[in-house]
Formats: C-alpha cells, sequence, structure tokens
C-alpha cells in the first residue's frame, strides 16, 4: 500500500514538473505485443472500419480482421497479415479463402510514441470514479510544424488509446483501440493460409 | 462486496442480452450539469480547439472557454455562452473583452444518446487494470442511412467520451470529453461580462 503512494506521488509531481521549470514529460514506452480490437474512422469517405488487431513490434508485423458490420451487407470482408521485416502483405477473402500477396512499400510505423514527440496534454477519460488517466503527444514542432500525427495514450503501462494521422488535407484516419490485452495467445495468425501459395499479386476490393 | 458481484452480473447479462434474443441495450440518461474539458478536432482544416466547457442541459445553455495553445501565437481567443431558450450567443474576446452578441439559429442539441439511436458496439477503452467500459450509438438506420453522428458514452453513468459529427463530405468534427466532474461550481459564468451590453452584432474572427 505504501508503494501505492510513492507511485502516486512520483507521478504527481512529474504532471507537473513543467510548470516548475523541470524537466518535460518524457513519452512512455508502448507495449510490444498486444491483441484488441480497433475502429479505423476515414474522414473522406465517413466510414468506419472495425477490426481485431494482433499486434506484434517485436517482429514487426500486425495482422488485421476486418469484422462485419450492419452497414454494408454485400461488402467483402478480408484478414490483412503484414509482414514488414519480409516486405509482404497477405490479403484473404474471409469466405473464399481467395488470396493476395502484395509488396509492402511502406515502412514499419509501430503504434507507440516517437522519443522526439511533443508532449500536448494529460487528462483523464470518463466520469467521476470511472475513468483512465491519458497522454496526448503530437509530432508538431513548435512555430514550425503543425501536426500531422496525434496519440493518446493511457499513463499506466502505455496502451494505445487513439491515433489520429493526417496524411495531407483531405486525407484523415482516427484509430480508436479497445479490449486490449498484452502478448499474443495465438502467433499462428501470422501464418498465411495454403490458398497464398498460389496468390493473386494485386489488391482485391471489397466491393461487390 | 456481494452487491459489486451482483451488479456485475446485472451488466454481463445486459452485454449479452441481444445475443439470447431479449431487449437490445437501451441508451442510458447522461448527466444533465456538468464541468470538464474538450479537444474539438475539425477533419476540413486539421485544427484542435481545446476549450474548459460548462455544459447545463437543464437550462439549454453552455459556456465554452477556449485554451491557449502552443500552435498559434497571434490567434485570438474567445469566451462562448451560448443560451438557446433565449437564441442568444455571446462571443467575448478573452483579453479586451469585447462582446459580440449573435443571433443562434441552431437548435439546442444536448450531449446525450437520443432514444431512437442504434446500438452499436460495447468495449473496455485503456489497458488491463485499468480501463473504461463504453457504449457506442450512433444515428445510423440500417440499410436505410449512413451515421452521421456517433456518440461514445460511459457504462457508469454515462458520460461523454466522445462525439463525432459528418455535417457534409467535407465537414466533420470530433470532439473528445476528459476531466469531467458532476454539477456546476459556479452557475455565474452564463452570465455576459458588462462589455456585452454594447455588443457588436457580428461574430469576431479569431485570426491576427
Amino acid at each position: 500500500m505504501s508503494g501505492f503512494v510513492v507511485f502516486a506521488l512520483v507521478l504527481s509531481l512529474s504532471a507537473t514538473g513543467s510548470c516548475l521549470g523541470s524537466a518535460p514529460p518524457q513519452p512512455c514506452l508502448a507495449p510490444l505485443q498486444w491483441e484488441g480490437r480497433t475502429v479505423q474512422y476515414d474522414h473522406g469517405t465517413g466510414r468506419n472500419t472495425r477490426a481485431s488487431v494482433t499486434y506484434d513490434a517485436q517482429n514487426q508485423r500486425i495482422r488485421v480482421l476486418e469484422q462485419k458490420t450492419g452497414h454494408t451487407p454485400c461488402k467483402k470482408f478480408f484478414e490483412y497479415i503484414y509482414l514488414f521485416k519480409s516486405g509482404v502483405l497477405f490479403q484473404i477473402e474471409e469466405i473464399t479463402k481467395q488470396c493476395a500477396k502484395i509488396a509492402l512499400t511502406e515502412a514499419w510505423d509501430p503504434y507507440d510514441i516517437p522519443l522526439n514527440s511533443t508532449y500536448e496534454d494529460q487528462y483523464f477519460i470518463g466520469g467521476p470514479g470511472d475513468m483512465i488517466e491519458v497522454q496526448e503527444w503530437s509530432d508538431r514542432k513548435p512555430a514550425r510544424k503543425n501536426e500531422a500525427w496525434v496519440g493518446v495514450y493511457t499513463l499506466k503501462d502505455c496502451y494505445p488509446v487513439q491515433e489520429t494521422y493526417t496524411k495531407n488535407s483531405s486525407v484523415t484516419t482516427s484509430t480508436r483501440f479497445f479490449d486490449l490485452q498484452l502478448g499474443i495467445s495465438d502467433p499462428g495468425v501470422f501464418n498465411p493460409p495454403s490458398t497464398c501459395q498460389s496468390a493473386l499479386s494485386e489488391k482485391m476490393t471489397s466491393d461487390c
């Protein structure tokens, strides 16, 4: 119990630290492996995409399983296996298991707070007696660059809560994270199915 | 302690209720008076606007005090007093106290979940051992209308966490809520300052 009090005191000192002229808050270290769910909102299309996600920063890979919603009765749903170390993305249609193998052009970009990030804010989400404390960070450079990324992470254990990206003025996505669990219960989800041995080379579209 | 167990059981039954064919979840009743902070993200401009908010649904009024950030050194900041019952908005410049009195054209739209809303999802935000449970609702009508509003509210006590509005394809705003406290500590914030007795009739702009 006394350990708790000391911990709370350290936290409260670090939170008010910038007012006292001491060192500003440092980015926390986000967990390297977790499972959870996400909703990604694309502000261009107005679409919400829900998915189950297995995240493995240790091996630079992510598996995304799209979840059906009531919105789009005739849409196709896909599983995505991103293997950044091999530079390969597998896209698997959920019903037919038809598979496409695509070269990954983007670099690995983990769900974490880069060391050179700008501290924006710290606050509680929720209501009295039922809340979590989070910090908000961005890639803003004061008087030089507006933010193109904003990340909200829990103060305790540094789990992602929300990330917003602005690629250009018209492409913005917000990803919210939830039902997060530490670790990976089934590493087998990163193995593509046998249909990927004779895979298409072009991405499949999700429309009917 | 036994009270807790019963409460958890009721919650878990209501969460799985829709799978068992019983009544779907009903919208909770959001608190009528609170104080807190918000960040409103405008996806058109890419700007985040931070504010202190006093919310009074009982009397259909909201007071918004914009907060300075490091982004915009020469921007003006305003206080807004929305009085929906009188159909009036006061806009007060924070330094000069210059005041504009403007007719309110929008209808009162409380921060709550309308009774005819569509239940979308329920989940935990945060990490293991440090999380809040929330429900997500929208104004989507299955097979008839995409959502133009999505609201995320805490399951316990029904505090707002996030609201996203799409007015048309190009105007989308997301408002996140935090540091919420029940009740209004100073109802005086809804009284406009004396400079509003001889007020401008046009809205002031925030640029330099």
